[in-house]
């Protein structure tokens, strides 16, 4: 009769070194084993470690962030063998709820050093930094950004199903060539990684991974297309809140805790949708902030030296930033705060007119 | 006592070609005349000519469109003297409505011939293409792309406050030294103005101009930085609706109608607000459509050929545009309809993560 | 091709007697001749007077509230005639656009005195008061509650079609069986009329007509059941903003206007929907207030003199009342600006519990 | 450094009935001794019982209800002492989380059997009936109400501090009148209750209590008189969701639960506020219904035999209520489907016109 308790399908430890824990993995492979079976239709609750894999402490020291070792991040719940599912099929996961561990009720925003990973403005912001934040209930405050409260939007950055070995091939094939013709040293050491694994970092169209959408909270439904039997689900990366574009890099609130997941198997959907890429439909459920609440800054293609570029809306995104920072220096904080801030505030990264010259508009909430 | 009928200081006819009436241009130049004269704290209205100057018309050939004369757009209304305003002043421009003509009820959505303006995607989409839309209150409906109806959130493409001579010379120095590197011939026909007046496209960091920003309606406030006596305010380029992005390049619904503005200064307010940039706070009404309305589509930066890019959100904001496309397509419409329909519909266009490798979302309402 | 200039079938004075102008009226009934005829599906304009006919002036005396007619209120537009309409079909309203009179972009909100008129907290703020808004845009404000300014949510607070002879009867014998019972003097000066046709307070259940449903703004669709042939559609009583009750009677801000309608005849509607009561469906467009943002107050069925009353809603809305007047207060205005200014500002009434004993939630944007 | 786990100061069994439970009580008196202690500042994890303390199941027969003993019902978790809150102060309550219990992720919505506690409509509705809900994430879905899912916007339905012993006096005085003058039997079994402390129904402007408001959910704040050393703060009556107007009485979904709440001391806040009854303040999440989602019925003040009523808000209400039963029967639904529906769902209830002759409108989502 009716619902009884909610299975829990994975759980985590905060003191053991994620590499140690069973369920959890950091690279998308076909031939992880399974960590557990869920049916079709079934709703269970997944544990999930933070994305540093418990490197990150709650202190105020910024060393930790300095120091942290980019080969073991991004650890993810899972891979779960999803009942009946088979290539061609897709997922349809809905997000029931989305809380933080009972036990450790922070989390951390922090900015990588540009010796060690980096970031988006790591040009002008070169120094590691961290900020660590405090639930209470849909609130955060954190005592490294003082006056600062907002309520959280909870989401999981990264969740997808296992890629079979031709589309494993085809990543490594693709993003060796980027990494031949570069030398890019931000690509997450993935030249020294010397293993066919992928990297979640970054998101990828053939199964979602990393997508860092910030409304994917309570209520949200994603269509994953499957590419090998069982799915293979993963999930983690969980976020109490992020400002699009999270541009600092570890720049959601970076948080472990527990998801709530109904999974339903839609045979044959990748055909049936005309799937290339996974679909996303955010719940209905957020704080409430009119478009009369958001300040709105603007950039341009014209970078801080005066140089203009062309429809470059990577350098229009970084002059709106600076704009917001400079703002926000107004009120008594630092860069740096601000720049933390901006990272995981659900501050909104909208294109204005991408033909023009492009430029963005950031509201603050 | 009280209020009275709001003063009208500009009219435009739609019968008369723009280059031949008087209080309309299609330059930023501190030399051009003023068109007439605001109190500081007045509200007045202002007739404004579409954005082509009525080079098209209500038809259903996209002939005009393909031969459109491009040294002939974007015609703004002013510019305004507005009593009291001095460099270094802030001028608080309130938009209380925005109308389309009572005359003339319709608007319409161009993709220009690639050889003749182009757009975000004429690589894919090379042939010019136009849809009529008609008005009725806040909806419009289209006879070139049937079964849509959308309400509008009617708002001004284009405003700002002349530069001065100084600022001027910065911005020609500047655009000169893209065009001599470049050889662009995107930048509209920039290489044969032959003058020293700025153009209209793109939208410059010290003064606005065009920043095609789509919630600008009724309610919004927009602070702007005062350049020249008077600041020789002008505002343009009415639209009726226009998605993030205006990605087809004439891609908002472009209509003539009628703005109410009321005018503040603030004095010293450059410094004051520490400003580089104009301010815009938008207006607190707006249709409701709840976060779990939006199908969000993703892009990443893969091109098309499969070729994967570095950081490139272009190349990602063009493959969630082909996926939007892909699933519109399903419902019967031909691929030029839909670039129509992203242009100027409120679609959303928001940065995810701008630094794992970017990639966008476009919610559709 | 496409829409010209939309029809406007009606024009109002504001200088002429209400009583000497001749498409409008001021009772409900079948045998007023039509005003002017609609095609089944065309939008027109419709101007309208407001509710007292223009007996209230744009001034700073009350004395015109206080010695109102109120034989000569409640002027409506119409009746028109909707071609194809039929007793038995249901009549689709669109509101497409309202907009004040562009030469009298103002409007009031009165408290009638006790003797004439009067008002739901009548026995607590006996005398006539009045206070005069100017609009500007979407926002009003009035010299009579300083420091007051909000967008308005436009929108008619009468809409119907004639009774037919048998609805009317019933109309009349109803509320004469009220009358007789009660001696009633609030039913405004019903028992004087000494005429058939009904009056336009109340609202009825037949027809709706005077709804005061302050949401029915521009996008709102009525579904309206139709009892004459050619409908006999009329309009009036246009509000630029009303707060949920009316509470002073003359709450709202009432003013002239000009309202867009698109007509549209269902056949057979009232079956096919079942219809006792007219639908409504209002409109996407709205000032954005978040849920945070109202503070609430709750009234409950204890009187002022700390009576215990039995699941009386009106108690409990009058001491929900109270409890805003008392904080409002402590800003510094009188107790007839805050009772003015919670008639016509956009406040919600809300129904907390009706069955424990009722109380009432008003909270404020 | 940072917070910690949330400390529990009260827990609940389930399995064991209300009375035998020390922690939790269903009556106000200033004389029941403390259930535990919190600090000023602190916040704490409170379990809260059903509203009727485990008489309810999870099956599907209506015995229970038919046969609930009204005098074992709304208890309350409490009373809590609140460090340094002194009569006169006001205790700021912000709800932090508000959660179903893990073990029990299921509530009910009940219709009382018109001899055994009735309801707004037990004239019309007179057989007790019950829908079992089951709850997922935000979601809710009933086996006895198919085809129905919506999110709940989770929150307490009675919240409040104890009575000094002059309040209390003052409550049984008035209440007592009232029972004395009507020989009522709703007021639920209070003449047999020989006690002299008060019921939980109904609320009272001293305190608060039973306020039923369906928004104070995550986020809400509440400012609450204190009357007593010590405050004695209690809490209970969770509801997943609930109807404005909770109609049929045991109408919002009852569930046991936990809720995170912090507690502040506002010094002397009572005169300082001016306050004569409770603030509320709700939070910014909840589910996005924009207004053109929302179906509005209307009710009028004349009742199903035909008869008019004088500005009587009960009759018009109950209209109203019979509008959408009717509406909704034709999805196919039973009169006590609708009803129960009605309840628990979050429509809306407002108050259109109290002064004509006032109406309801009804929206559903």
């Amino acid at each position: 009769m009716g619902l009884t308790e909610i299975r829990k399908v994975c759980e985590v430890s905060l003191d053991i070194p994620a590499e140690e824990q069973s369920k959890i993995h950091n690279r998308w492979h076909p031939d992880i084993p399974f960590a557990g079976t869920i049916k079709n239709n079934e709703t269970v609750k997944i544990e999930c470690i933070d994305w540093t894999g418990g490197q990150i402490g709650n202190n105020d020291s910024a060393d930790d962030m300095k120091n942290v070792d980019l080969t073991r991040i991004h650890y993810l719940s899972g891979p779960f063998e999803i009942e009946t599912a088979e290539p061609g099929d897709v997922l349809l996961v809905e997000i029931m709820d989305v809380q933080p561990m009972e036990s450790a009720p922070w989390g951390f925003t922090g900015v990588f050093d540009k010796n060690n990973g980096g970031g988006f403005l790591d040009e002008i912001y070169p120094t590691a930094a961290k900020a660590i934040w405090d639930f209470e209930g849909i609130y955060c405050t954190s005592r490294h950004i003082p006056h600062v409260k907002f309520p959280g939007l909870i989401h999981p950055g990264i969740l997808g199903c296992a890629p079979s070995a031709e589309v494993l091939a085809t990543w490594n094939k693709r993003e060796g060539d980027l990494i031949a013709a570069n030398k890019l040293d931000r690509i997450v050491a993935q030249e020294k990684v010397g293993r066919e694994g992928a990297r979640t970092i970054p998101g990828r169209p053939e199964h979602g991974g990393n997508c860092d959408i910030k409304n994917l909270s309570r209520g949200s439904k994603i269509y994953l297309p499957v590419h090998v039997s069982g799915a293979k689900f993963s999930v983690g990366d969980l976020h109490f809140s992020q400002g699009d574009g999270e541009i600092s890099f570890c720049g959601a609130i970076e948080m472990a805790g527990v998801i709530t997941i109904n999974f339903k198997v839609m045979k044959n959907g990748i055909a049936d949708l005309g799937m290339k890429s996974p679909l996303y439909l955010p719940g209905p459920v957020e704080p409430h902030y009119g478009p009369g609440r958001y300040l709105t800054f603007e950039g341009f293609s014209v970078d801080q030296h005066g140089k203009q570029h062309y429809m470059d809306v990577t350098v229009a995104y970084r002059q709106t930033i600076l704009r917001c920072i400079e703002y926000l220096r107004r009120f008594g904080y630092s860069d740096y705060q601000v720049y933390l801030l901006l990272s995981c505030a659900p501050v909104q990264g909208h294109i204005a007119g991408i033909v023009d010259i492009p430029k963005f508009e950031i509201p603050l909430p």
